[in-house]
């Protein structure tokens, strides 16, 4: 039985950590399965998924454009308007290597003009997932995707009022590339 | 061995669905495992997290100010800014029924004028989650909260302005609060 002790905060606002374990691993994440007394005394686990994290990127190419992408979703079962991302799952290094690194794999792009723009948590009572967010300046389609079994992405240009028109509304599904795109804005050339 | 067909247009994007089994489950979320063929041919289980989706609720009161919580994650071991929400999995009923439920459950808050402004997906690789958007006008904090054991809660009102300050910048670090703030932005009353 593993017994992290990672959650001082925690115990400070009155929970008492009892046990860790990890009832189902897959190479995305896994189930952390605590045992816990909570703030109001009983004992009953807290479980949540854990994540090595993943970063969002937002790409404008030499002349101003983003580049979405249209990617299939198995989850869902549907396509979905979004940035590139990618996670950390496997890969260790910073969050602007591993946007270089699936900025070429998604959408075949490079740059050298990149800026780390923050991070947000998503889904707090569910998951312990960081999200970072990486603008690329000076995107150039210049090289083939590498992409991985399961990918199934095209490659959009759109202008920076129109994503971020997507971005408001709901037809960018999905709500972190919204988010992304969003916190760019201020970034952003016109 | 569950036998879902519920993936057709994975189908039509060459996902050859085998079997499906849940290998966890907890009362927030279940751990999905499918097995499949994927798109390159190689058989392999493709495994996510089904939830039964949640409601987030931009609450602004009858003198115009944007109810904000701030609230303990034992997740992240931290506190967050946050919009009050809650989901759905022991609630049946609309997203506009839970959000009356959890701004009354949360910060004690009522209100008479309930809009559905849309909804969006967070982390599509992940999860199959539906995050719905609800903004409440004219809210009054007029009721006791009735929290539930380990939802440690501060109430907070600040001027729309700021609320959306936060939103767009790092300082509101829950995702998917700052996205119902910015898509609740044009329908706020400042």
């Amino acid at each position: 039985m593993t017994q992290p002790d990672d959650k001082p905060n925690s115990r400070a606002c009155g929970w008492q950590h009892l046990e860790t374990r990890y009832p189902f691993t897959y190479h995305m994440f896994r189930v952390r399965e605590d045992l816990v007394r909570w703030p109001d005394g009983h004992i009953a686990p807290y479980s949540y998924i854990q994540t090595a994290g993943a970063v969002w990127i937002v790409p404008q190419t030499v002349d101003g454009q983003i580049v979405l992408i249209r990617q299939f979703r198995y989850t869902i079962d549907a396509w979905s308007w979004e940035v590139p991302a990618g996670g950390f799952h496997d890969f260790t290094g910073s969050p602007l290597e591993l946007a270089r690194r699936e900025l070429e794999e998604e959408v075949g792009g490079s740059s050298e003009d990149w800026t780390y723009v923050g991070f947000f948590r998503p889904g707090m009572s569910l998951l312990d997932e960081i999200c970072h967010i990486v603008l690329a300046r000076d995107v150039r389609l210049d090289r083939p995707p590498r992409r991985e079994p399961g990918e199934i992405i095209e490659v959009h240009l759109l202008p920076p009022a129109r994503a971020l028109e997507m971005a408001r509304s709901n037809e960018m599904v999905d709500g972190h590339s919204a988010l992304a795109l969003l916190r760019c804005e201020p970034l952003l050339s016109r």
